[in-house]
């Protein structure tokens, strides 16, 4: 089997990567959308930190609690139960408990932050620190246009919303499950979906997490792109599991997260909790339930590898207690996000939290004013991977072309925003104040010329002309600019260059586990 | 002329308010919008500091510099020129230049809080501290609706907008010129405005600032609903004066601001820079910029009368540099508001910012993006007064009726959202914990039962029903939900008790004064 020397490509491409951030960013800044965005955000404003010390150990102390008192079931999974009963957990059955602090040490030897590479190497995403990723929402069995409406995704549907992510400079990872493609059996899909991520995309991308099988599936499919040893040193591929909260993690998951964790690759450690049903409708519990619930996950990829990456991840939202249906973008989990925060970096774990939430049925005015405040959150919290940041609609069911477009264009403008205000004698603009004087405008002044091509985030989404302009030109709202815009970038779309040694062998690994199952469509 | 015992009856208001706070709250998370509003948020999270101390010294030595080096222009009011020459500043014509630290210490006099009383005690707001008022937009001369589309405002506009805002227990204030009513001459509509306003509603209010005479008006209205003893030591009345940036100030404006600091009633200074256009293009320079600007016009008021309540206020935005059209709702000015939140705090002043911003010209995903970020970060800044906290469409061209409602209902979101995350034992659930267990569901838990009625933020326009439900009820979008709330409000809307003697006085000074003048309509 031929592969790239990665290890050779990576090194390289991380010294462009360090170089060309800073030319992306000038290129980006003056040719608006049309320019190559940087790899990933490096936030310049600080994290928005709302509780004190004392109620943040408050809160740890009650996760302490749940985790000595309650426990946590591992069920069907006799390896991950050694690992705990060699961890010194007490084990009744199914149920494990942990003395206060224990998963605490066990944590000690993740990483703070990590790399995940991408074939491309200037795509390559910092996860950690300062760093925040963008990527697209995850897991609909349901997609939607403007044109068509609602139905089942497919293949195709999957395959253009990577290309989607693709074309925008907005966004900084492929993503993972992007839309269930239901037209391919469920035990073959994972094979289709990471090839169309490799294929489709030069950007970093999420494996298969339905089974143990299919995460190794996904993992040997990175193997092919990046060569084994630079595999088994880096990450190059992550897997999304959830907790099936409250309180029980499934060997489905846990035997996936091990198989991440054994190759090297980072687990995404995610509680789903929506306040009512799988945890109590008090903001504070969830947050201790879910730090509960991931810190045992997280310890849990230590135990299979230590050292190996792994993502502090939440999932926290909120039901309608009138009917029963959950509700999204909030504002309960958006402000408990800030706490979740702070609580994944008193442990100095990388934080998931999820982006553009709403149960709006269309790309309206509720679907933005819920995504935005969810979308702030999660950057105001200090999130370096923002799982759902473009297209998500119909509380998780259904991934939408317009509102994907619309979500990718104010990832554009959160750039701006987490730029911050920078202080320095050209921002401050003294020499214009007095070119220009009272009463008189700046907009031929020389401050202005110099600065105008830097100057203020431009959207492809917003129409910013006058009434009468707007009206002339049809009238339209922004989900039919956004219809527009998806189908000319779907029609723009050019693939990025695959090593035909490397597709030759991806297509032939698919071919040969396809042919050694039966189909399964359930 | 009978008027109220308005300080008694105040003061009795006061100690309901202050107890009503609890019991008002209660009723309003079990009756969700149905039960009364708390007169106003105090906030339950820290501001959102953004900006190193350093940096913000820089940002205070720029302005000081502009004031010190380039000076302002107050034009063609002699009286506020001889309030500079006695405060020691150095004057040519009508440029006034300011030693550093001059202004700081005038404004030692300025109140950092202070309550505006609403005709209903219970309405009371406190501007300053932790509070977070929630205002109506403010000044387009169009108005919207989804039936007619847009046309110029009338006084029928103005009265529904004053009813819708009176109607909502997420706003707190019934704001100034909700929209211009075209259709009753520019020297008389004060009178008109004001009056319903004080008919109408029951809340703190704005007067006029469009003329010294209509400023007086406005306060000689307010003394026949309070007495004048009560109004020359509390404030009633708010007045929204602009600065005609950059770095003017007009007769218009400041013998407006004189005649309500005068009164001692609190003069609202808004310095109104689109960066590109009367500010630099780059945000600290215009943040600087409208630093000296509110300073000068603060100061001014404690030079007419020491102790006046103010307010420093700010509006910063930007322009497409491509078009020039005015942008509203973009990164820039909102992140640019954090650190204003911090210049004004160092300032000890309560801080008015604006709300909820677009340029969009139908209540769709565009104007609630928009939206929705700009008025997040008023409450992050720590704002007191939130101007445009509804109903702003098309770039401050245009009041939306669907808007209004949608954005008073994201007020109310954000009472839920200010009060963060609480954590005691009621909060953090044990006893929820260790009678679930893991893997069952909280639906009908003691705890549960306990908090529904108080758990989690129920919206009037987000419709959070499945698909299918949804699709059946008509597949509607959100602004036609909002179409349907707001006819609904204004069907069952009931004017707030008025005593008889006081509307005849008022009825009887605005007769007298319109008698006094021919109709002037530009």
């Amino acid at each position: 089997m031929e592969v790239v020397a990665a290890g050779q490509g990576v090194d390289a491409g991380k010294r462009r990567e360090r170089a060309g951030g800073r030319v992306a960013r000038r290129e980006l800044r003056s040719h608006g959308a049309e320019g190559l965005g940087r790899p990933y955000i490096v936030r310049n404003i600080p994290t928005y930190d709302i509780l004190s010390e004392e109620n943040l150990v408050r809160i740890e102390q009650a996760a302490d609690r749940i985790l000595a008192e309650i426990g946590i079931e591992f069920r069907d999974d006799p390896a991950t139960l050694d690992h705990w009963r060699r961890a010194g957990a007490s084990i009744d059955g199914a149920l494990v408990k942990f003395e206060p602090g224990m998963l605490r040490e066990i944590l000690r030897s993740a990483p703070t932050a990590f790399t995940q590479h991408a074939r491309n190497p200037e795509n390559s995403v910092l996860i950690g620190g300062k760093s925040v990723v963008f990527s697209p929402a995850y897991g609909s069995p349901f997609v939607m246009d403007l044109d068509r409406g609602r139905r089942y995704g497919t293949m195709e549907d999957f395959r253009n919303f990577v290309k989607l992510a693709q074309s925008s400079p907005w966004l900084h990872h492929s993503g993972g499950t992007i839309c269930e493609p239901v037209d391919v059996p469920v035990n073959k899909r994972h094979l289709d979906m990471v090839y169309a991520h490799i294929r489709y995309s030069d950007r970093g991308f999420m494996g298969s997490v339905t089974a143990e099988s299919r995460a190794e599936d996904s993992v040997d499919m990175a193997r092919i792109v990046f060569g084994e040893s630079f595999v088994d040193e880096n990450c190059v591929i992550l897997g999304n599991v959830n907790v099936n909260s409250p309180l029980v993690w499934d060997a489905t998951m846990t035997t996936a997260l091990r198989a991440y964790a054994r190759a090297n690759q980072a687990a995404v450690i995610v509680p789903f909790i929506l306040g009512g049903a799988m945890g109590p409708v008090t903001n504070a519990g969830a947050i201790a339930q879910s730090l509960a619930e991931t810190m045992a996950g997280c310890a849990l990829t230590q135990l299979e590898r230590p050292g190996a990456p792994v993502v502090f991840g939440n999932f926290l939202s909120s039901m309608s207690l009138k009917s029963g249906s959950p509700t999204f973008g909030t504002p309960e989990p958006a402000i408990g996000s800030m706490v979740v925060g702070q609580l994944a970096r008193r442990l100095n774990l990388p934080l998931r939290c999820s982006g553009n939430f709403t149960t709006s049925k269309l790309p309206d005015a509720h679907a933005m004013n819920e995504g935005t405040m969810s979308m702030l959150a999660a950057v105001h919290c200090g999130a370096n991977f923002i799982l759902h940041s473009a297209g998500f609609l119909d509380g998780l069911l259904s991934m939408s072309y317009e509102k994907f477009v619309m979500d990718a264009d104010f990832c554009g403008a959160l750039h701006t925003y987490l730029d911050g205000v920078k202080v320095d004698d050209n921002q401050l603009a003294l020499d214009a104040f007095l070119e220009v004087g009272p009463g008189n405008h700046f907009f031929g002044c020389s401050h202005t010329i110099q600065n105008y091509e830097t100057a203020f985030w431009g959207s492809e989404i917003a129409d910013n002309e006058p009434f009468e302009k707007w009206e002339a030109a049809g009238s339209e709202d922004a989900a039919t600019r956004a219809n527009r815009r998806w189908k000319q970038a779907l029609a723009e779309y050019q693939p990025p260059p695959l090593d035909a040694a490397i597709d030759d062998a991806l297509k032939d690994f698919i071919a040969r586990k396809k042919a050694s199952m039966a189909d399964a469509w359930y």
